[in-house]
């Protein structure tokens, strides 16, 4: 009998149904976090008097070879498997005999399989969080190498007022440090410890839950054994803070791709991160850009899906919850990839200085001008308009806004005077906005700064690296 | 050299972009299909004169034999192989030579697996057809075999009228009917070749496109090659076709989970369809029926992915698109099992007409009151507030409605009269809904014999069986 | 007493509860529906002899009157109405007293309401149907006006190869025929008269279905009253189309959004499809472009909501099924108001084909010379490679493909000889893509041809209007 | 002139396109957030000396005199008005003349728009905050009028373990908690000040940012003025928030449509929470349930539609985001409708503790026999399987587990003795459960205290009133 539950049934489980309903082949991922789990449980057990010390060694001793076992790959999954914690169970009851039948009082796979989960997800979280530090960190070393860079600033992907490369970066890396900040308080919310709390109702044996978490390494014990097996919020909110993160990468994607094409021309994608086309010799694709765009979709149909089995089922454990490994899993490994592929992408990204100058347009000295007629004090609503009939006429005779000679302004207003076109230039009007996250090069700076106390990363050595 | 695109290239790709940007892993489901486009391509080709019949013949040789390695599961992918073409093509190579090269004259992967995914599901849709032919008639059966167990009617999770219990699960084989409809639908607009539109531009040898659809059992072609290389809406149709029929099942997993529990007791699943607890030793759980709910989720969430992965693409073909084939693999997988488990859960259900009968509130038989009324000539309204105060009074002296004497429906109306209380049965007011889809028992056999036209499946075997 | 159910009840409604309750400020878009529904439904009781001739002449009268207020705009709501089916109700008592009371005979708003928001959608439908026309029509248009305008054809917004701009724009043509395929296909599963179902069990009052299907216009009836009830699958599939339909023109609006960057430059919009920034003079921003893109995600969210509310709901009618007309509607109003706004900017789009005559790199033509190379006998992949070769070198000096001498091509094969030049044109490149669905003039020509059948337009007068 | 950009402009806008791009029908919400951001505006560019402190009066001043006009209702919008902001500095033109156009000096609509929505949603998350606090208040209440009724606790919808009412009504307590807990983090990034960021590149007159954000009580800033116009996190986040809110509810709700059907029986809903059905008079529906479950469609939907439309934008401010307000607002106003109402609900329930002790099964003691087994030494394994058997035989001979004799126990195990049968009662099973988390009346009390100081509501008053 390797199934846990067989002895109130007379009937044999349909041959679909077992592989229907059987996870073993995605939450064997579990292993580690079931063993440690166990561990703590059987410590646990010697406690609370349930089992002797004596059980609880030779216990330990077992799992510790399961362990090996599963370290050196030669974890057998067996056909009556149902999941990592059956097969663990059934594998134990090999190693130790009849003792491994004790392992399970009092708990139940309810509230096992609930801190395995959490206890799996918070060792990922922190090579996620990692992570982030170094793209962070790798965007901000980009852009302190090409800190002065001037480039069009765009909003509507029309060219709108020139900022700094650096800066365009940088807005990245602060949609990143929120991403960390999310992360950070979400872990509050995974790291609490649900076993304990049996079936449904709690633990009959005096379970001392406080020494478990201790011993798990939880912060928090869960306050409602209804609750803590049914609850899944940690994923759903792990899931809405991974599409959130993929969201701000399919963002950098989507300029990068712009950026990278033939006609703009501002950035070249390493050979690393490109792939080619199997008819097209010419062919120089953006592959890992549009794939960390395109999983973006897969980490919003994960977090949806988990939303919508969860939606209205009854309280407590139901099977359907079964559902929440596979996109937790998906969304760990897919994000595991984006963030440091997009890490690679930014490290190795030709910057091409020259091409981006040569792209400016001086219509986005308009709202230049229009802020000089409000210096010599003209309300800004009518220097805007004023300003609107100029570019009008800038385009009519195709002309570049610092070429028109001084005359020519003055027939739109008296205002303008010997100091304008020294006004006119992409350098000035970028250093003109000067105020706290602005685009001027002190207050790109200040962002810098700001950056080296909120990210783990060695810029200095990743610049110097650089060069 | 494996890869298909490297002359252009000069630097390494990075060893995790590999791995990021490889597909052979999931891809190479479309083995069969990939084979029978690359042999209907090889034919095309040697028609427009590009190779010779021999060259083709050899092709095709080649391809039998990889074929064979793949039936013999000796296929070895690489670890070069991006994609199923690729390893085809590699191995191709290896068999044949230089002349592998030629298959891909005028061929781009765009179109190629374009034309894959398209086979491949034509012939998986079939498949699907069948079973939802199999649970449609599983079910007709047995509402045959229980055709006039009257149950209550539900609105709300409320008693509202007794209908036949034939009539709810026949109310699941129409909406099936209507997945069936939806399916022979978009496969108008999966069966439609792609092959021949190149990267994105069109065929420049000359291909005869009608002969490969013929070869290849298209119905039609695409018409814009720059349309056909990108175009998944094939397959977000086939996924939004995946979620509405789970939704269907969803509907019926939550009444049977609800008429499993003890406090309803109307049916019972068979031990082959439920499992039990590791802590609980009495428990038997509707699993089947819960994975089938929480399934739903999944498929939801596999078509909002890749409508996601969708939105704002540019036009023609973009990697991101490499995420159409999970979702597309997964959905197909998942209603492969939950259509059958539908299936087996139907067939072996208990029904219980005791129970059923014994749950039944004779507050159902209010709108036979009304409608008696109404006959009498009370505007409906009005009889419907006046059986309101009566089924007040019922509530407070806790009596069900039959068993009212005439004298006390005659303080409400004069119009009572002695016919009342032979109308106030649970089957007469079933079986006076015997308008088209109403639930009498002439209503229930009239939907049946529809049901047999429409329905892919042997009844009458089928009740035998039961029986 | 202003409730259609309130005999029963002892206790007040909740205020806060009445207004979560109430639809009557969405769903009173049904009116002219319920009018008609209503209309039909006299005549059908009538019919059936629950009331008499005269009775049913009043009852129409009364709603003639009610409708006379709707057009006029006189229809006044009362704080009672749920919704307006109990307005009309209520209104309809107003004007004819009692007899109102027999309207709802054997009636629920349970099929009330569903006969309503299907004939809704059905005459919604046909104006969809024809603005879907239109667009098409519109880009046919267009590209006959620039049929013969080369441009680059991209994948991965890389330049690929040289096509037709009518070929690209005809490309979105061709997702729009399946969105109308698509919109015929599931016009079927609306066409279907729920009304003659109650409230969940049929009708008892021998309703002649057939007549009230007639007399309503639709083409089918459903089979089983407790599915009609219950049936959101139309609206699902609405929902779903006009999510792949809003997909397309996210599609459409992202290449028109790219292509008019200043970078780009190859297409202007107009004046009357663009707004300004009330900062920055000199801006013209696509914005009717960004919002089409970005409704896309109102559809997606409309759709996976209702799929999430109508995922494991009990059978037949609940309240949660309140929640499928605010996603309709609003999928209506977006489409309505996208599809025009969308052949509006095609329309007055001003392409530039200087612009992107300049923008066309030669690299484009390396496929020509694979494709050369294998007219030379040399396989393919071999070709490929070696083109790629010469592209690096192009690259490295920085050489268009098309002034590289005879003598530098021989250096890579002695297959190049002298009629390798007059190939290397992007006319004829895009021109030898003539198989069925290519870009060459005589195919794009065809595809033109075909749409003429498949779209109720006059291309013609479209064009000479355009000139 | 009352658009903001029309100089540059020569051609006329589009009726539709106006139509289609205003948002003034729904951002209008946002009247006092933007009048309360140009106050601070106003004194921001005064402290800078943009304007002198008399301009800054007479703004003030004319500001006041629009806001009073929003209190009474006297606010008129004109048909030029694109949005809020457009609609505020129109009509500020009519009362103070031309001063009203220094109002956008360096202001531009992508920061004042991100500053509006910011400042609303602040302002809304305290409502919705003391909402949570109420629902959590009147279940705890609720819990400790029932705290000693003992219900069967269900997984998978089967009896499982007997526990307390209270126990149960608290877990979803429990879930609010992580609810409230998650809107405190998720307001530290709504309260975030964006003003001052300009178009996209910050601004030029040095306004003085910490000052703006202390003038509207802001306690951070945007770091990066590209990132501050178009983050949308914080919306996305919030959405996110409400999904997983509603989820909790969509429970809830289940579990008490499940609970009052007439087959459970456990409660009744009040009739203030309840409605009726226009055919059936007997019918008193769940209605407020079924939309609280319901509107988790609409929640999800929102979310979802949102991560659409930002996935894949280009970066800063694109016209797409305009998508972002009706989401939320309709979030925001479903929440507020749906957590008062569950409120409602739970306070007015009634609780039928006949009807529950009748519903249990004697078999949900199987544990309790398998922990004796265990307490006398039988590993857990085995004990659960001879129980096992032990159910098969007490369903074969349809009795209850206490009236089995020892004897008949003797024969499955001399384990059991004579302590046995004190055993098996439902309140000893449950106080078993007595660590931290579980069903004992101790275990639940220590629940009670804990939210004592998490909730801010007068737990004792409220069940004073209850009595």
């Amino acid at each position: 009998m390797s199934q846990l539950w067989g002895g109130r049934f007379s009937g044999e489980t349909d041959a679909l149904m077992r592989k229907f309903n059987n996870s073993i082949f995605f939450d064997i991922q579990l292993w580690e976090a079931d063993l440690d789990g166990s561990m703590a449980y059987a410590k646990g057990l010697a406690r609370a008097e349930v089992i002797t010390e004596e059980e609880a060694d030779i216990i330990q001793d077992g799992l510790d070879a399961i362990r090996a076992e599963f370290v050196q790959r030669q974890f057998e999954v067996k056909s009556g498997d149902e999941d990592i914690h059956s097969a663990v169970e059934r594998r134990l009851g090999e190693l130790i005999g009849d003792l491994a039948g004790k392992l399970h009082t009092g708990r139940s796979r309810n509230d096992q399989v609930a801190t395995d989960t959490r206890l799996w997800l918070k060792r990922k979280i922190e090579g996620l969080r990692e992570q982030l530090d170094t793209l962070q960190g790798t965007m901000a070393a980009k852009a302190i190498e090409h800190l002065n860079v001037i480039m069009p600033g765009y909003t509507h992907l029309q060219q709108a007022q020139p900022v700094r490369f650096s800066h365009w970066l940088l807005s990245f890396a602060w949609m990143l440090q929120r991403d960390k900040d999310r992360l950070d308080d979400l872990t509050k919310r995974v790291d609490v410890l649900p076993l304990g709390s049996g079936a449904l109702s709690g633990n009959p044996f005096l379970i001392d839950r406080v020494f478990l978490a201790h011993a798990l390494g939880f912060s928090a014990l869960s306050s409602n054994s209804m609750d803590a097996v049914s609850d899944r919020d940690y994923i759903v909110e792990f899931l809405s803070w991974a599409a959130i993160t993929q969201l701000h990468l399919s963002r950098l994607a989507e300029d990068l791709i712009i950026y990278s094409s033939r006609e703009f021309g501002f950035v070249e994608l390493d050979d690393a991160y490109s792939t080619g086309s199997s008819l097209m010799p010419q062919k120089k694709n953006p592959d890992s850009l549009e794939l960390i765009r395109g999983k973006t979709g897969r980490t919003v149909g994960s977090l949806t899906g988990l939303l919508t089995t969860l939606k209205g089922q009854p309280s407590t454990y139901n099977k359907d919850s079964q559902e929440d490994k596979e996109p937790l899993f998906d969304a760990v490994e897919t994000l595991s990839m984006t963030l440091p592929i997009a890490a690679g992408v930014v490290r190795t990204l030709k910057v091409n200085p020259g091409r981006i100058y040569d792209s400016m347009d001086s219509l986005m000295l308009a709202t230049e001008l229009a802020d000089y007629l409000v210096e010599k004090g003209m309300p800004f609503r009518d220097a805007h308009h004023l300003v609107g009939q100029i570019v009008q006429q800038a385009i009519a005779i195709d002309q570049p806004l610092f070429s028109f000679p001084l005359a020519a302004y003055q027939k739109f207003s008296d205002l303008f005077d010997r100091d304008l076109h020294e006004r006119l230039t992409f350098n000035r009007a970028a250093d003109r906005r000067d105020s706290i996250g602005g685009t001027s090069e002190a207050a790109v700076k200040a962002q810098l700064d700001l950056l080296r106390d909120l990210v783990d990363y060695d810029f200095d050595e990743a610049i110097s690296d650089a060069l």
